[in-house]
């Protein structure tokens, strides 16, 4: 058998060191070789003594760092005194300390905030003004920052000061003597380059940036296509003013990504396992309480048809298929298209393609499908329940064809629905869903018992 | 109104300076003040004969970083000759050169990694030698290793030395003497370090790190906490073969999500707006097919009610209400389970909480929708359909109550199918979506009809 590496399960390694009788300056020695989300996983498997033994021998700048991976950081910081829990949210990067702020009663956050240094508290007021749709929310305003005019040597000395106060140094930033966003290093080409070079030459001044106010839904595919380290946030007069770090980066995304996953499956914003099941009724009941009324418009129309259905029952049968394919499609369609849009360039005669795409695609698969149910709706109705082999085949053709025509339609509004809702701005991903199932009902509905009504008067002559 | 800084459109600045008559030194110079990705973006603008003279002017590193960028770097890789093209493939990032090849033709790959340098052929090979599921085959081979014995002054000598191939130098990883994974060294911490210090108190020795054949899935969410700019990849016995950088793992987490999506949205992968029509019938159609015969087993049961339905036809209006709410609801229970179930430290506890929470929503959700159905449905059937009153509202007695009876059992069925599978290493995303539709149907209708029955049977005496 092959000998496999088995993963270490540091936290628990981590609690034999903490638990061992070891001195302060051995134990901290221990502690530096682990990961700060290490020690997080196992400060939560302490107790609440063990902890405050603890907390002095890490010092506030490293259970900063962890505390920013705690799940429920103010939990700990609770056990802390409030001036030890205000040097510890100053040392954070900013944006963990406003996300762990907006976790804590209004009382706690007060003083705590009185009490951070003015950097921090700037810092922290600075991204609290923003929307949390906004990029400004998500900034990390911890970065390296040069003026334009050094040599490569002064820079070179600039970055070894303040790379002890920032984490973030893997893109130095330049800025002109009005603090406006002037260019970008890269650190590798800082660290190659000969004294002698001049620092301009390795400058990037046409650097891709993202401004405060913009909406993180416009911008993220441009900055998930950069594929940087950090991207520099400007304000609209161009002042640099934070970064996004690739952390902010992937945190995004996923957030992205979530709601509109969570948004498709009609949840107003994505869940997770330990909320409070209030929470999660108001997530689910607005939109089940505007799917019902919908339903309920759709039932009307069925009411209309009540009288083919008293004549030949069999179709009732049969209409839960067509329904729940037309629904299937339209959904597929929603899919597609809603993860189309999120490219804002696209051209009008993208979209209309992609509109005909998807039709073509409903209609080939309707055709199949509609084909398979012909063949076997036909057979079902012939041999078990004993219809005529022209009848059974009628009414089986009229569930093939039903089919195929809601097939193409569902895909039609599955694609232009949400087009309309992003052209309005109204977000497709939450608006399309209640609206197609619903027009896609109604079509499917009208079509197929509107074929049945019609073979029962003019073919087989029954009302 | 606010003055609005307008972000430049770079790849049409670069277009106008790539046209102008500009020395090639000149017009080098001016290429090197913007990103790679906005040179991508203006050679797709240029005329074939453009990029022709661009090419030498850019040379090879500067291109490989460029062509990483291109939507079709191949196309743009065939305007080279082939010494030219493997150059340019020997200089990308490995996990870069190995998606290229991957895009060409078998003939042309082959001559190229024959072409490859030593270095370049052997990493390429080793990323292809993964399934496209694990870890190695998304991982870099470019980053900065030192030994254990240096001193700080050797350390960063390496880094200097190294960091002019290597891209990715925020962190450094340190190998004992038979090249086994000893530790990291976070970048910012070698900088700051004062030369008399020990290179052994800057090393992180229980550093994070996944293996080569670990399954992306299962360790995203472990890679995604730990927030950092790299992570090291090593083999089963220990050996430093690769790193995971930031852009990795925005991918990762990208692909990981979007694959969700579109399983839930009954598609087999994410598609994107330039596939061909026959890829999106291949990557649909399985579902459908699927779909259709379980719709058409539900259809026969609702079959077995035919003679409901004949003698209380107003019933059949109200089934695609019930039939639909219950779809929505198993969507929703469904959703959260799925992205629940990505954590792979559950418990049972857990687990079973889950499946409680969610029939509590579901019990709850259900009474208040069910409530509203009694009321609406009722005035509905006495006013508009001239049902006497009491019919009306035992008939929308029946809806409601069968709402409420479908919606809790969505719920469970919607919770513990995904699971089920989870438990039997099927990926619930996939397989659950139509069985879960399926049960809840046949659940529903069973419920909706046998009530309706039982009305007519017992109370209304009408059959």
């Amino acid at each position: 058998m092959k000998k496999t590496l088995k993963r270490p399960n540091y936290a628990e390694e981590l609690l034999k060191i903490i638990q061992s009788p070891l001195k302060n300056e051995v134990l901290l020695d221990r502690l530096n070789d682990y990961h700060e989300r290490d020690i997080a996983d196992a400060l939560e498997l302490l107790s609440p003594q063990q902890r405050k033994k603890l907390y002095p021998v890490l010092g506030a700048e490293r259970l900063a760092e962890i505390f920013s991976y705690l799940e429920t950081p103010t939990q700990y910081l609770s056990e802390l005194s409030i001036n030890q829990a205000a040097k510890i949210v100053s040392f954070m990067d900013s944006d963990d300390a406003v996300d762990i702020l907006e976790q804590m009663e209004a009382s706690a956050k007060e003083k705590i905030v009185t009490l951070l240094d003015a950097d921090s508290s700037h810092d922290i007021r600075l991204i609290l003004s923003y929307d949390e749709d906004e990029i400004g929310s998500m900034m990390t305003t911890n970065f390296v920052v040069i003026r334009k005019d050094l040599s490569i040597r002064q820079a070179m000395r600039e970055l070894v000061t303040q790379a002890g106060e920032n984490d973030n140094i893997s893109t130095v930033y330049v800025v002109d003597d009005a603090d406006k966003f002037y260019g970008a290093i890269d650190l590798k080409d800082l660290i190659i380059a000969r004294e002698t070079d001049e620092l301009n030459g390795i400058i990037s001044t046409s650097y891709p940036y993202v401004t405060d106010h913009e909406k993180i839904d416009n911008c993220i595919e441009t900055i998930k296509d950069y594929a940087e380290d950090s991207l520099p946030v400007l304000t609209d007069s161009g002042k640099l003013i934070g970064i996004l770090t690739a952390q902010d980066i992937v945190e995004a995304v996923d957030d992205e990504l979530g709601e509109d996953y969570a948004k498709l499956a009609g949840l107003t914003a994505e869940e997770d396992l330990h909320e409070k099941t209030s929470t999660s009724i108001k997530k689910r009941l607005p939109w089940l309480i505007i799917l019902l009324f919908l339903g309920m418009a759709v039932s009307s129309v069925v009411g209309v048809f009540e009288t083919v259905v008293a004549v030949l029952p069999i179709v009732m049968c049969f209409q839960s298929l067509i329904l729940d394919m037309a629904g299937n499609v339209g959904t597929q369609s929603l899919a597609v298209t809603i993860r189309v849009l999120v490219d804002e360039t696209l051209t009008a005669k993208q979209k209309f393609n992609l509109v005909l795409k998807e039709m073509k695609v409903g209609f080939l698969n309707g055709l199949f499908l509609g084909i398979l149910s012909f063949v076997f709706i036909g057979l079902y109705i012939c041999v078990l329940k004993h219809y005529p082999m022209g009848h059974a085949f009628l009414i089986s053709g009229c569930v093939g064809f039903s089919l195929m025509v809601a097939m193409v339609i569902s895909s039609m509004v599955g694609t232009l629905i949400p087009m309309f809702f992003h052209k309005i701005k109204i977000d497709p991903a939450v608006a399309s869903g209640p609206l197609i199932t619903t027009v896609n009902d109604l079509v499917a509905v009208i079509t197929y018992y509107g074929l049945a009504w019609l073979l029962l008067i003019h073919v087989l002559h029954m009302i």
